[in-house]
């Protein structure tokens, strides 16, 4: 994507420090893995020419060299992080939508729909695996670790650690898919896993390889995991009432696929005979289009909507008061902040 | 699997040993994974009850307290690398089925076949997480690591490039299965990735979290490699010739999905006409009953069975060779030989 005008500076400039270095990772894989990779980042299109396609925002990029910046040392030591983070979600998209079955993710058809799933598990896997080589090596990205090698360990537990949180959290959701019920703590467990701990992650790693004190970690940390949650809760409303021009998604997505999201969670706990309609038709299968649209109204009248809005802005305040609550450099600071309030604002 | 009398004792040593650690790295799993992953391992039937499964034969867990002791170090120092070795091992073998469609393994049914596809990639994708959180914190499974932590970091950099390098190995494996010609070279290489990585991995993991030399180091991976080959050239003839009550797959399995294996490379590079009657009837699809007996028969008859058999040979004196090139602990030296030939000598 093109930064617009609205983009925060720190997603341009982290860009313009990652990209280079995410394609030598790339440039790593092996004849096989590397074209559908390319595709799935919206380098080249379907027949492997370049294309100047959308590869996302860079959301995770930015965080990881402010991150570094935040704890006072050079963007650039937030690099490998930067790389490794990117891959991991890059890795969690491709599963993801091999298990969801959802054929297409920013007008493209997905890397299942276009390669097959074995290729879409098996380039998944590798990118990964990719992640770890490079949080453990970052000079295979010409990246450097400050002071002690210890850094460079302590960020591949980071890595690994948020990498099995955030798949506890994308099986605990599929588990809820089959389920009638779900409260709404179940509910922002299951989604600080899913999202919180790669975010956390890409907020916090740029201080670990700088060697960062554990107290400023743990703040960036629980920044990232309180925007992971922000980020969420306004990608469950669009997931029901998003714009299907701008989400790609049919509208009501989420309802379709039986998807036990905040809103969701929130209606059901409202309780009374509307919540015992949505829970009824939730447990219909399949669920027929009139059904659909009877619940995603149900959702809104029994206040999920509103209350996923609100835990969205909850969650915001609160990761921008974990950002207060330790030294960190300026600058780096503001422009946290300016990326999360981004985040968390975009069609909203 | 209970040890026979013909299984070298390290085996069951092994099983002793990195057993209890590898249910503790399970147990890690959140409730909706780790049933699943049990019912791989054997340990539980379909509906969670405890069984007595064949779990494998653990030859990775035991080269790799094998590799500690020919390092001179205990056995017990090496039960991390073992843990995290197998359990790499289970996460390509459950993606594997995914992408080969395989619906039986062991006898029983695999667990896509029996828990769904997006269930078999997320719990080996959560396998994979845990192998890299084991290696780099070998306290989780009450693991130890000798001298400098830097033995962990170097411990946790062998099993993510191994885990890269198996990865390519099995999509240049699927790629081979839609190109009507390989040679013994690339075919070879293909496995080295495929089968070889891990099993180098398996066989110096011990060593590297005991802080050996490099060049002890370097000799028992080379071991593994050589061994991984020899290994999987007896695969591949099973894979064609083996008795299907055995194998647990049809008769022919590896000629039917259009695999490319040494047998077959090694048929075609013979060539002459019955050469190109076999990669006509290889390229086509689908291929009849008739045509993989007689694919079957054509690859026997160009040499490919015996050119297999040969190769294994050949490969174990290459890891026996190795192991005899650097100074090693006697009594691990001639258990990781006992292990290689019993390996190799299965069935063969």
């Amino acid at each position: 994507m093109i930064p617009t005008q609205s983009s925060p500076a720190a997603l341009g400039r982290a860009r313009e420090l990652v990209e280079p270095a995410l394609r030598g990772a790339i440039d790593r894989l092996t004849p096989e893995l590397r074209p559908v990779a390319a595709y799935h980042l919206g380098w080249v299109d379907a027949e492997g020419r370049p294309s100047g396609g959308d590869g996302g925002k860079g959301v995770r990029p930015a965080l990881a060299l402010l991150s570094a910046e935040a704890a006072g040392a050079p963007a650039s030591l937030g690099v490998p992080g930067g790389v490794a983070v990117e891959l991991v979600h890059d890795f969690s998209l491709i599963h993801d939508d091999v298990i969801d079955g959802d054929a297409e993710r920013r007008h493209r058809p997905t890397v299942w729909a276009l390669f097959g799933v074995g290729r879409a598990v098996i380039v998944g896997d590798a990118l990964l695996a990719l992640a770890q080589q490079i949080v453990l090596d970052p000079g295979l990205v010409g990246g450097e670790v400050a002071g002690a090698s210890g850094n460079g360990h302590r960020a591949a537990q980071v890595v690994a650690d948020a990498t099995a949180a955030m798949i506890a959290g994308q099986a605990l959701d599929m588990a809820f898919e089959s389920v009638p019920y779900v409260d709404v703590a179940g509910c922002l467990a299951m989604e600080a896993g899913k999202t919180g701990a790669l975010l956390a992650c890409a907020s916090s790693i740029g201080a670990v390889l700088a060697g960062a004190d554990d107290t400023v970690v743990a703040a960036l940390h629980r920044f990232g995991v309180e925007l992971g949650l922000a980020f969420q809760a306004v990608d469950d409303v669009l997931g029901i009432w998003g714009d299907p021009a701008t989400t790609g998604k049919p509208a009501w997505s989420d309802l379709r696929s039986h998807k036990k999201t905040l809103p969701v969670a929130a209606a059901l706990a409202a309780g009374g005979s509307e919540a015992e309609e949505l829970a009824s038709l939730l447990s219909s299968e399949p669920l027929e289009e009139q059904g659909v649209a009877r619940a995603a109204a149900l959702v809104e009248s029994r206040g999920g909507r509103l209350a996923a809005e609100e835990e969205a802005d909850r969650r915001l305040a609160s990761a921008l008061e974990a950002l207060s609550s330790v030294e960190l450099a300026e600058r780096p600071r503001a422009e946290l902040a300016e990326v999360a309030r981004f985040v968390v604002e975009r069609k909203h």
